[in-house]
């Protein structure tokens, strides 16, 4: 057994291996190209719209590469997990597509349409309130009442390995491209996208400087990354950003995002507003709050990309058309 | 000099130079698949989505076709077009690129981000009434007056060429995807992306079944492809599709349209505002009006494809954010 084998974080193997089994069920989101975001940053930005991603969000990937591993006898057993929204579509449609049972525990006041979807994706959906009730005790519950397998968000390697294959996919599609990529943004929650990510392009495109984008007040990351040691957020933090509030980094992700220097940046609501604006006038996309985030980044100045080639993740598009309107409409 | 030069309907060698003049220039748009579309018709139904085109819709592509091969001395006399939005912003953007003068009439009565849009890609923008003025001698006042070259919507074979080159690169993608087509669907007003498109088709993918899609009370092209002639719409009709309001099939694209076999299709603003919601909700996309008109027809039944495989152009997403609202808000 070598070294690898034994770390709880992904290589850049496992990566590969999770993308052989995404092959013919996730969707190889593109890596697009907007005259008018060149303009505006000065830089040649390249978007990989993981909007467009089976169930909408990049978090299909790892919930996809986890299951598709799991026994006969696991999958019997069903799965559990815990998620405000973008997890739990993607864990209910891998489920759904393996014949797995899923029981998926969400926040009431997750988004409507993450609760439709998740529940439309056939998952047993078991609300919870963020403030009164203990998660941990809810889940032992759910564990032990289902005798289920747990699908963490994060803290899971073959997790951050199929989120990961979004890395690997901008790392090709740029090579493809002819393309030279300086910088990468992703967003942050647990940070299992890009330490998969890092991973990925550490070995395909080793210049690329990584970047976490995170909404301020939950910014724990870049605060963590910065002070050298993991570091939570003020419990009394808002934000818009509903797929992002993650109270701390992740055990497995935060040793990988250190080890590739990963720097962190945060965008205020203001400024993740008017990049769903922009996303709407000029790309056409719809992108979630927290999808918007490394948009946002780019649009407010947080990192000065003028001449600079960068990728940037919009990581997801499940946002209640209400939400959505509010912010499109009064702009 | 042969034949085909002589025809003023485009050839596939004018495809292929169009697309050669496009290159990295317009935006090589992917072909996509969603789960949910393909579960709700029971086909495969692969999307190019134009929404994501430079200025937001498939038009650049025929504007900038047209303008990168005028004269250093048309160029200095600079181009005029009529428009209610999408061909303006193509006109005017591929201007802008070329640095060539535009002046561009559009109705009163276009959507808010047309007319913003077209005057930020620097054309000058003059305004007349869709009921009152003469449209005609508007047009040739304003040739008069600047001296430029008239820049057709549709029945020009350079503009119709570089909108065939949406239909050239389905017909690649899709064969590269290892995919054989049954049937291709294109908006339709005056008919030139589904003539250009057609030609495109014919030669490289000659089983696939090409049809127009128009919206109800504007189905002018349907009814002259039944009836064999060319008709036009009744003076009163009316429509959400802002930029299919032709009065009736071009001189140029209807015989091409007779002679690849098309067929039209029609839908009524209601299955359109549902496919505009579907989009949203399931594609994360923005799409127009008259951008939707293909998804609709699928989506309400229009035309049988349950275990076929389809393209549809989803054409534009210049939709003003009042509109779009009132259209995802209240589903």
């Amino acid at each position: 057994m070598n070294a690898a084998a034994d770390s709880p974080a992904p290589t850049f193997a496992d990566i590969e291996a999770a993308a052989r089994r995404l092959r013919g069920v996730a969707v190889e989101t593109p890596l697009l190209s907007f005259p008018e975001l060149d303009r505006r940053t000065g830089a040649r930005v390249l978007v990989k719209p993981e909007t467009l991603q089976r169930t909408g969000s990049f978090k299909f990937r790892g919930a996809y590469a986890k299951l598709s591993t799991l026994s006969p006898e696991a999958r019997r057993r069903g799965v559990v997990a815990f998620s405000s929204g973008n997890h739990a579509q993607g864990v209910a449609a891998a489920a759904q597509l393996l014949g797995i049972p899923a029981t998926i525990a969400m926040p009431s006041d997750a988004p409507a349409m993450k609760l439709r979807n998740t529940r439309g994706y056939g998952a047993q959906v078991r609300s919870y309130d963020r403030r009164r009730d203990d998660r941990q005790a809810l889940a032992e519950a759910l564990l032990e009442e289902t005798g289920g397998t747990l699908v963490r968000p994060y803290d899971d390697r073959k997790v951050t390995a199929g989120q990961g294959t979004c890395g690997l996919e901008i790392a090709r599609q740029a090579r493809d491209a002819g393309v030279r990529l300086d910088d990468a943004l992703f967003c942050c929650g647990g940070g299992g996208l890009t330490a998969g990510a890092a991973t990925a392009l550490a070995e395909l495109s080793p210049g690329t400087a990584v970047y976490t984008v995170e909404p301020e007040g939950f910014d724990d990351t870049a605060r963590s990354l910065a002070a050298g040691h993991r570091l939570g957020n003020a419990p009394d933090a808002h934000s818009i950003c509903d797929a992002l509030l993650s109270p701390m980094p992740g055990d497995l992700t935060f040793p990988v995002l250190q080890r590739y220097r990963v720097q962190g940046l945060a965008v205020s609501d203001g400024e993740v507003r008017e990049a769903m604006v922009f996303a709407y006038a000029w790309m056409k996309l719809v992108v979630e709050p927290g999808g918007a985030v490394t948009l946002a980044a780019l649009l407010s100045g947080k990192l000065d990309v003028r001449g600079r080639t960068v990728a940037i993740v919009l990581s997801g598009g499940n946002v209640d058309a209400e939400t959505f309107c509010a912010a499109v409409c009064t702009a």
